[in-house]
């Protein structure tokens, strides 16, 4: 007659913007295996089978890594045809950018490897003119236009379509693979829409980088093949393993940098990362790097760097523009179009503008930044120019960089909150990169007219090579990036996995760690924690520390002066009894104990599965009506006579529901919290059940303590 | 009246060989932190002070990084000299290497810079010959006495000294990170003579590496310098953060590797990794590491690889030599020297050969290993040389490659567990290296000469480069290691760290998966975990999954049948019956009970602060008898008029003791145990107190169940 021992649908999953039970998840896992284990013995296929779902996991990584790199790769292509758009036009196949247009094209010379007939500007093709003041007008005109088009066109899109796809996800992605549940965050519409936007954006021209949504997508392509398979589509606590991994395969072909992925998966991102997923991690970002370099050999994408955000977002969004997401990005891709063109460092592409930056001024060098006065009388080999003097150029580099500085920096935090896919990481890069260099020329001109001040004169011989601006960049981008995202350690992997210059360690990493110590000096969050807080997310950071002298006591609810704490009775209420309770109250379960007398607690019911038992019931089991008496003993309670028949419930109860005592402190409650994973946990004293704390209790007090007392954050 | 609210002495403190409990130690870590932060509100010193604490973290690690570099350096320099002394002395200063001889003198050639006249060979001084069989003898019995001498005069001291020095000390120190007390492992006479013999077993020319030892070196500084702090000397929690990232700074000193160190650290040797220690560690490792390039900036050290052992030492276990462990180590210090003088291979150091291994064959190179014939005819430049046929030098270098790689391989087995310290690493990575190199030739080889073949048809054109054996010999060492360790992601950048090969990265991915994969086939545990268990410390692993489905009630105790738990009531025993209970029993602790009737749990009490707390009211409080009444509650009991004054214990009370349920799955228990670092957990049924779980009771029950069903290990 207990027609509950068979399964009823929807058991176990879990609502839209609620938080998973990892153990629960865990124990469910466990029992799958279990069965696998036990059928395997029973023929040659089952054995067979249960192979495969043990291999199941390196398959999705593979798949995971495969798709993560062919993405990557295509966007790479698609974003150098689209910007050399703006600009003009390959006559012998349009879907050339400029730099194959002029390779496949024999009459380029070396020296102007930039310039071969097949490529035509707008200016040549339409007015048949290349140089002049309405050849620039007009060339200015089709940059703005080719920029509005593709900013519109990103941005109806997202609209349209898939309203998540706009952003960098990592926030977003953080509080998921903490246990929340955001549908549709990771679906296959978020995942075009993103990928096709995304080349828009960046081909646009607008100050943002494509890493973050990059991990995003990785992420998407994580839960589309979750869902292929039974072992992770129906556990949510597995599929946020397998979305680790593909965290740290979207990094590894963001930057090219398979390691520093893996670390900043986790770093930064995962919650909960057991070795397992370390290893399986390592594995998908190895696959997803190999793939990238099989799609683009070329790797102009080997300088792209992270995702990173300002401190801005919440600034942004007061503003009244924020009402009119369309107009929003229109405005904003016209006035950068419109700045950007006539300075060249804002006009390139700014993983190019880097990439610039970071290069050491070799012979062959034709960069502005590299326009030093030689020697004639030198005698050392080219390759290996001593310091010299600043020529006209590099002053005129100074402060066009300057500018072009003072306009990324205030751009950026406009651009970033836009309802399209963006990265802040590639844009704060070359903040600091710009910052660097300019601090780098400047130390290299002083130690060159100044050889003799003390500084100098240890290391600085005249006419040897002692200061590097390239270096100087290099470390400037390191330490934008730490302050930004309070990364140390992925940051530095990821910084020399980027340049290859395993010799630069011990500078990249002084600059994390001095970044992270001035950040923190001003507040320890992160940008993606300060994201999570500005949204509201019920995240419960592993960095926070909780030192505060509370109890369970003082955070349960119901709090003094309550109503009691709404409690099932094992066998004495009717289901009406329940069905009302459940209609009047919005908990997500319900304590079950001996007798409401006793208050002894005997287990725990999900509101969600009590719904899905009694409906059930109704409508498949003999008898059951409003005054059946639910019971959650082994044995149904001894009934009067002519009484309904009873239901029995004990299969969705949980007979091993958390509890803690009243004066437990709840800098261990928290501990608790954080590292099992829980919603829930329950408070007894002496047995006898006091109180409920949630999650969010959890969070509210925390939220609560450090409002009251911010002095104590500095001390730890 | 109430003494107790002064602490007295002893009280939070562990006995020797007992675990500690994480979450005691992380409360009682908070109280300290919350009295320093009201303190430092009353003036300016308290506020110094508190940020001076705050800081001091910081400032161990900057301690640990300058000392374990500084050891490293000096052990390096010692090796040097004393493994050159055992073929000669420098006569100009006898404390110079054979290296530094010839550099100081002016006399030596570019193509022969190994002789020169001031270094003299033990023949040369000895009886004037410097070549010939009588020369040859003497120099071969000179090399077995002073082996001999080192080798004596280590185990000796170890013997002597200090017994915790001998073997690599990984697994102890992995132990001890996971909250076991083993006292005086990590003490200052362990430092001083682990730091001696290290130079002294290394220079015997032995088959073992000093990366292990090294990694042990740095946890005893760690461990003294945080004596010097109250903050970390009187909390065992806090004091394994410290050693954690000491870890790291030995690695990254043993490898010149800083962010491998960190990675190995997290990966391979810690229990509680929180992200403070994470950045910690990597600012120690640093400056580890930069101290370490400061003493020896020619960095010979480069080439020293990490620790590895094989599956053997409990074969060796049961050598009867082992009852001799001063005669053990002559007889394998012996032999080694005989046996390894002749072939060169085995004569010079491993890291020398190892680094000869990796290297590939430039024009210069001297190596019989590039004894290539060459092409007279030859256009391209010299140091881009294509596919040669081998010559003569090749083919003596791979059999003599081939008994070295046989005598490595057994000699190891027998060096390792012998009582010096000893570590693995490199004598691993020398296997692996051998074997790799000599398929690197053979491959090499064939492609030469069967260019056709459909295998190196694609890339192998005539007269081009197509197989570098040093990349085999890298890719052999990396996995060699990654089998015994099963290291992936921490191996993976500490090979990168060493070579410097960025673009090597996929091929040493490969093998570090595969190498795991393959060496997971056979067995799950690494080389530390089985050393742990044979060692049989409580230990419980992160990466061991538990998939059973035994409950809570299975594995508590008592069991069906035994005596009922021994228990404390809160107000009804008197001391006597207390002390009688300790005498009887050895238990950790007792669960307090409402009364024996009712059996509902109020709390914990410790044992030793039992034993303590009474000891000291027998001292010091008046009135305490042998038929006190011993209460818990906050109010004294109500007594018959005439009876003695009772004693207040609730100081000692943990009011907060962790219980689960009868029914809760035992994989819920060991997360449980596992992620919060219980000692013991209370089982209750509706508030009843039923049994207890202790760690060892856990460990137990997973070795019982591993046992019964070992087929289920491949399933995850």
């Amino acid at each position: 007659m207990d027609f509950l021992d068979e399964p009823f649908p929807d058991v176990g999953t879990y609502e839209d913007f609620h938080t998973i039970d990892w153990l629960r998840e865990k124990s469910r896992d466990t029992d799958r295996h279990r069965k696998i284990t036990s059928k395997s013995k029973e023929s040659i296929w089952e054995f067979i089978k249960s192979l495969l779902d043990a291999w199941s996991g390196w398959v999705v990584m593979l798949l995971i890594g495969l798709l993560a790199g062919t993405l990557a790769g295509v966007i790479d292509l698609a974003v150098d045809w689209m910007t050399d758009l703006k600009e003009g036009v390959c006559l012998s196949a349009f879907w050339y950018s400029h730099e194959q247009c002029c390779w496949t094209s024999n009459e380029t010379t070396f020296e102007d490897r930039d310039k071969c007939p097949l490529w035509q500007k707008w200016s040549e093709l339409l007015v048949n003119q290349s140089e002049g003041a309405s050849a620039y007008i007009l060339n200015y005109l089709m940059y703005i236009l080719w920029a509005l088009l593709f900013a519109f066109l990103a941005v109806s899109l997202v609209r349209v379509f898939a309203p998540y796809a706009c952003g960098s996800g990592i926030p977003e992605i953080k509080t998921i693979l903490s246990g929340f549940i955001i549908r549709g965050y990771l679906g296959k519409w978020t995942l075009l829409i993103k990928t096709v936007t995304l080349v828009l954006v960046v081909s646009s021209g607008l100050s943002l980088g494509k890493e973050g949504p990059l991990v995003h997508v990785a992420c998407c392509c994580g839960n589309f093949f979750s869902s292929l398979f039974s072992k992770y589509s129906k556990n949510e606590g597995k599929r946020r393993e397998v979305l680790s991994a593909a965290a740290a395969a979207g990094v590894s072909v963001a930057f090219g940098a398979p390691i520093g992925g893996v670390l900043f998966s986790l770093e930064e991102v995962s919650y909960y990362f057991p070795l397992k997923t370390l290893w399986r991690s390592f594995f998908a970002a190895l696959v997803a790097a190999f793939t990238l370099r099989s799609i683009n050999p070329f790797g102009n994408s080997r300088l792209v760097l992270f995702y990173v955000e300002y401190h801005t977002p919440w600034r942004r969004k007061t503003t009244r523009l924020g009402k009119y997401p369309v107009l929003e990005v229109i405005v904003v891709t016209a006035i950068t179009a419109i700045i950007a063109y006539p300075n060249p460092y804002t006009r390139q592409s700014t993983s190019e503008l880097i990439s610039e930056l970071f290069n050491d001024c070799g012979a062959l060098e034709s960069s502005q930044l590299c326009d030093y006065i030689n020697d004639p009388n030198m005698t050392r080999p080219v390759d290996d120019i001593p310091d010299r003097p600043a020529g006209v150029g590099v002053y005129t580099a100074m402060w066009q960089l300057a500018l072009a500085l003072i306009f990324k920096i205030v751009i950026t935090i406009f651009t970033f909150g836009m309802k399209i896919p963006s990265g802040l990481f590639i844009p704060s890069m070359a903040v600091g990169a710009m910052a660097g260099r300019m601090v780098g020329i400047g130390v290299e001109q002083l130690a060159y007219h100044h050889h003799d001040w003390i500084i100098f004169r240890n290391w600085c011989r005249p006419g040897a090579d002692c200061v590097t601006p390239g270096l100087y960049a290099m470390v400037g981008a390191a330490a934008c990036l730490g302050g930004v995202t309070r990364m140390t350690v992925s940051l530095v992997v990821i910084m020399f996995e980027l340049t290859g210059g395993l010799e630069y360690i011990v500078p990249l990493m002084a600059a994390a760690v001095t970044s992270k110590w001035v950040a923190d000096a001003f507040g320890k969050e992160g940008i993606y924690e300060a994201h999570i807080h500005l949204n509201g997310y019920p995240f419960l950071d592993v960095k926070d520390e909780f030192t505060h002298r509370t109890l369970a006591t003082d955070v349960m609810r119901p709090r003094r002066g309550e109503p009691p704490l709404s409690v099932l009775t094992q066998d004495s209420m009717t289901v009406e009894d329940v069905e009302t309770l459940i209609k009047e109250t919005d908990y997500n379960g319900f304590p079950v104990v001996v007798s409401r007398d006793s208050e002894r607690l005997i287990g725990f019911a999900q509101r969600r599965e009590l719904i899905l038992a009694i409906k059930n019931a109704r409508q498949r089991q003999e008898g059951i009506v409003s005054n059946s008496i639910m019971y959650f003993t082994e044995e149904p309670p001894e009934l009067p006579a002519n009484s309904p028949h009873p239901l029995k419930l004990r299969r969705i109860l949980n007979l091993s529901p958390f509890t803690v005592t009243d004066h437990t402190p709840m800098e261990t409650v928290v501990d608790i919290f954080r590292k099992l994973g829980l919603r829930q946990c329950l408070v007894t004293r002496s047995g006898r059940l006091l109180g409920i704390i949630t999650k969010k209790d959890v969070l509210r007090h925390m939220a609560q303590m450090a409002n009251q007392d911010p002095e104590s954050i500095m001390f730890n």
